[in-house]
């Protein structure tokens, strides 16, 4: 019989991509280049050359079998050190590539991760807003997610309702700075009054509280933002990173788990996601791809775009009247909807071929998300559009 | 706290591993050409010019978004439809793209085959001799491995005892032909055979018997033998394959889940494989290696040494008086010891620089497996080091 849970699944269609085949659908009619789709999450500056001459001349000069051979089930040694360098070499901890564990992208990561530290039934908390697919990511994994409630002010940390959430029962804390999806980057503040709450609720428990970091915008921070290393607050902090958007290499399915050098069982856990590997079928990311990430690893693509593009969207929506925190990094803003029900408004924004997608499943309903990580001309394509929609259906 | 169950695995080193480990460094003493090393099946034969290739036109010509963008969940549509159509051309099933899910590998389409049709607790059956790590991939899943003793006269399938362990919680039987270890391909006969026994238990126990045919091996199969398509016996199969052994290709993790067209779940099935993916990490494999090996269906590596290197180890391991199976595929071959502890008799054997595997852990005591998977020249040059061993130790 075919397992009951992923078949009902299925009809849980999600919001972001039914929205997304709109646009598309919507694009066959009017050209795609006249739908303003705010739908999807999906990087759209080039990847560096620096990456694809490195993958060329690997394939022009290796040997196959080392190109394409089996990694270590940790990942590829030299690429382990590389990203431990780097990281050293950025965040002055001492990284060494007994902490770092090679995984297909963050979603390989955190499935590692979560696994590392929960036991059915335990709870891992988050902070809305959130990436909705963190629910399949810990609730099939065995494990609880539940959301600690926005600080809608801010889009820091709602710290009142996360003392009173955090009970003996929750085993590790889950946050993505810079944030999908309002753009809020936390702040050196909220980290170190993060890291003071779960020390003393390990202590108070008696046993440890991992911080979960999903990392994957780390890279796309906006001029005149600090975006501290989580990892250096809290020694017990598990990184997930992927490449996905700093490279814009989402297809490739690449990314890492590092475990921060000051926690005590660092290097045990890091043997342990090798373990966890060959229950989830994973066994590395491919090869040819760590090797050639590990040749740019300083490097990121062009990501100026998304600052550009970030201010012509904050200054509109705000000129027009929306309440909205300005994104200090990714490619996401989150401005609250001109009605109580964002479903409603965005449904409404349909018209005007404004593809932008509601909060509810994000944590935040009221609220709605624009990814524009599309071409700066577009969103000023998109502008005249939006005020039209605003002025007629709201008056404003 | 860590999950005991994987730190416990920690202490559970792989037999294998162990044996590679002592290849390496015995061969750090005297060059890693005078260590016969039979230890690890990893293909030795280069990767088909056809697909560095179309790796490196693809690098100089298409848009980076396209070549690395995300992949949808399933596998990219056109990839999936030359799968189809190269499967239904070879097999003439009426595959479709719709029956194809691209995976990471095989142990990546496994993790999701299991998870298709297995609850916890429910059985999973395989027959011995059989990979190892099917163990840690079923029991990890939440499911329970049974292994039904070997029939050690042809390798093919113990029927009288698979009819006394088919009981009504075995949801799944797993299959791998060829096989690893033992290197026999199972018989059109003894599919038959299972088919009828399987179809018999599905309508008695009011469920379906999913058969899982694990076939990385398919395409490296000997001259004289027949390899009959799998599910062209039993229309409740899910094919998982993998290109890690047809074009070398180990590292990429690249393969798919084809779940038989016959079934009459079998599009539903594949849709649940996207929603399996986003509990485990998984989401696609890399979309450049998928595109790639779409250009490259039909063809594989050289895979003839595999042939000649077996001849040669038959040959000279018949003529020295051991009993063994003519391999019919595969790079294995799988002879019973010379006494009966294997262990005993492999430790002995790596006086003489021949690493050998002892088959307790295949599910075999008594046998030992050397994956032949080298270099021609090397099997050549390890003959009088056999014949040696065999001779000083067991006076033969």
């Amino acid at each position: 019989m075919l397992v009951q849970k992923y078949k009902d699944m299925l009809s849980g269609k999600s919001v972001i991509r039914q929205l997304s085949e709109f646009a598309t659908a919507r694009g066959q009619e009017i050209g795609y280049e006249n739908v303003f789709d705010y739908s999807l999450g999906n990087p759209s500056v080039a990847v560096p050359k620096a990456f694809t001459d490195a993958m060329i001349e690997m394939l022009q000069t290796e040997d196959t079998s080392v190109l394409h051979g089996y990694s270590p089930s940790l990942g590829i040694t030299s690429v382990r050190e590389a990203v431990a360098a780097s990281l050293e070499r950025r965040f002055g901890l001492p990284y060494r590539k007994e902490h770092i564990f090679m995984a297909s992208g963050a979603a390989g990561a955190l499935a590692h991760a979560f696994r590392l530290v929960t036991e059915p039934g335990d709870e891992v908390l988050t902070f809305a807003p959130f990436f909705p697919e963190y629910h399949p990511y810990v609730d099939l994994s065995g494990a609880v997610l539940k959301v600690v409630p926005p600080d809608t002010r801010t889009f820091q940390i709602n710290f009142d309702v996360l003392e009173e959430m955090l009970t003996e029962k929750v085993m590790a804390v889950l946050v993505n700075t810079p944030n999908n999806p309002s753009g809020v980057v936390y702040s050196a503040e909220t980290l170190k009054r993060l890291a003071d709450v779960l020390t003393d609720r390990s202590r108070r428990y008696g046993h440890e509280i991992y911080l979960i970091s999903d990392e994957p915008y780390r890279e796309i921070v906006f001029g005149g933002t600090e975006a501290p290393c989580v990892s250096a607050f809290y020694d017990n902090t598990i990184m997930c990173y992927s490449f996905s958007k700093s490279l814009s290499l989402p297809g490739e399915r690449i990314g890492y788990v590092a475990v921060n050098p000051r926690c005590k069982d660092a290097e045990t856990m890091v043997n342990m996601c090798g373990q966890i590997s060959r229950g989830i079928g994973h066994n590395c990311p491919p090869s040819i791809i760590q090797l050639a990430v590990a040749k740019v690893l300083d490097q990121t693509a062009d990501l100026s775009v998304y600052e550009t593009n970030m201010n012509l969207l904050y200054n509109e929506l705000t000129r027009l009247g929306f309440e909205c925190v300005k994104p200090g990094g990714t490619f996401y803003i989150f401005p609250r909807a001109l009605e109580e029900d964002s479903v409603a408004f965005c449904q409404k924004a349909l018209k005007y071929d404004l593809i932008l997608v509601p909060a509810d499943t994000f944590g935040a309903p009221g609220y709605f998300r624009m990814a524009y990580c599309i071409e700066t001309k577009k969103v000023e394509r998109s502008l005249p559009a939006l005020r039209k929609f605003v002025k007629e259906i709201y008056g404003r």
